[in-house]
């Protein structure tokens, strides 16, 4: 029984590889790319494995998402039809609650003005509105949208969340559905995007929403690039319906270099760390979710590739 | 019966005096430089009033501090023998919450570091520890320390506390006295320093203090610029000991344009706005607290002026 790994760089590939391997001593973990019986794969742990790939394994029976996120396979139509085990855990969880209250707390606080007056030995003290005054909209309310949204209302925040259906959590305003958009969106100064990507969010911070929040709104995506329509966002950011913005995601990763992105004094560039699952941690939720799987034949946070999360 | 109001700018002290007017109509509430009739003079509500001012005024039963801090207060050898009112809320303590955790997380997550890779255009992702693997030291137990040991053990930090007298706030590791210095310190990657400005504190974070601190430890200063030594933190930034500073008070403010902070790369200026008093929220604290001393002869928040705070 082989478990096949893959990740878009091979020195990470091995980093994977040798983590899984000591926490499953008798299991054989082999690169995807360097496998010696691809009948023999039961399990592939992957992140972005490449179209048509995962087909070549007959005897598949689960897939591993490498993170909280299905969507880099959803694009294959070949993909084997076995059930996607998703990586989510209190670490990537701790992770993201950290970069989502650390981004909102920054333009809460005006800390790129503050940084901007420094570059110029401004001393210029400006009273800002404490947080129980200031509306933040955190939209998508999954394992990791619902615990962010819960530390920013525990941090003092006035919150609210829309999810595609009503979930409830303590101390956020909830909103959900395509009705409950506009409302939800009505008043919002710092919108965090931690939605799934489907065909239905794909997009889905565009001109239109970016209109309907408070004027001078603060846009913070730590979510999938293709949730934002880019061009949407300079044109906000041109005409000040949104002050400022914190992307840690992009249409294209790494950001290249001559995207406007970079050198826009309202926009923070962040290099997909909101989450990052590090080896350590990640092959020990892996290795116990492959361990529970072989067992029982089902698994903790298994996806609904209907929904796409 | 009149209240005397004194900041030291003009433009202040009028907005002082208007809400407090507005918040006191039954009482006659005047500048401190305008002052019709000194011997009606019963309250003085102040910040930095200057050296034996207060004395011109015999009739006086109680001071008000602008702000929790009341050193600016004991400099004056002429203090008259009254109460001394600290304005403390919970309006403010969540101002500094907020500020304590946007820069613990700053340097938690390397921002600084973020930042200077996008102004290069540099996508350069780092695996950070979580929170948990991070000890952050906060010293200060009184309203704004615990508050703020509080907020960052529920974000997830390892946090440890510094005071006096021995404190206990839950999630947070107490040390205290003297004797609790060194161990408090030893290992602590982001320290914050919310003490008061006392005989015993002034220049506390100096050269032997920052050498206890983990290698390339964060230091924030948000209590007093008299607390840091400034030339020794500048060598600790040379010699790398310090990591990063962010710093909110200076021994001189507005800090002077050509003060070398203003440009060290290692150090993020604030301008004193930490936990900023606002006119409509510290009016209505001082009124209700100049209402409850007029009527009760006491009030909540007297400072103890033996000890300082």
């Amino acid at each position: 029984m082989i478990v096949a790994v893959h990740t878009p760089s091979e020195a990470r590939t091995a980093d994977w590889c040798a983590m899984l391997a000591e926490r499953l001593p008798d299991w054989r973990v082999q690169p995807m790319n360097a496998v010696t019986d691809p009948a023999a794969v039961r399990y592939a742990v992957v992140w972005k494995p490449g179209t048509g790939r995962l087909a070549a394994f007959a005897g598949l029976k689960a897939i591993i998402s490498i993170g909280a996120g299905i969507d880099h396979l959803l694009e294959d139509a070949a993909l084997p039809d076995v059930p996607v085990i998703r990586t989510v855990g209190t670490d990537l969880t701790q992770r993201m609650n950290e970069y989502v209250a650390l981004h909102v707390l920054r333009h809460h606080r005006g800390m790129p003005a503050l940084r901007a007056a420094q570059a110029q030995r401004r001393w210029q003290p400006v009273v800002m509105p404490a947080a129980p005054d200031r509306r933040v909209g955190v939209m998508g309310l999954g394992n990791l949208g619902a615990a962010a949204a819960g530390l920013l209302a525990a941090i003092g925040f006035d919150v609210a969340g829309w999810s595609r259906s009503p979930r409830a959590v303590p101390g956020v305003r909830g909103f959900a559905g395509e009705a409950g958009l506009a409302p939800f969106l009505e008043g919002t100064e710092i919108l965090v995007n931690l939605l799934p990507l489907t065909e239905e969010t794909r997009g889905i911070l565009d001109a239109g929403l970016m209109a309907r929040l408070a004027p001078g709104a603060a846009l913070i995506n730590a979510a999938r690039g293709p949730h934002l329509v880019e061009e949407d966002l300079l044109a906000a950011l041109a005409s000040g319906q949104i002050g400022g913005a914190t992307l840690d995601v992009f249409h294209v990763e790494p950001l290249p270099p001559e995207h406007p992105f970079w050198t826009h004094p309202g926009v923070t560039v962040t290099p997909h760390v909101a989450s990052l699952i590090d080896p350590p941690t990640g092959s020990r939720i892996i290795a116990r979710n492959l361990r529970i799987f072989e067992e029982t034949g089902t698994a903790p946070d298994i996806a609904d590739l209907r929904r796409g999360y």
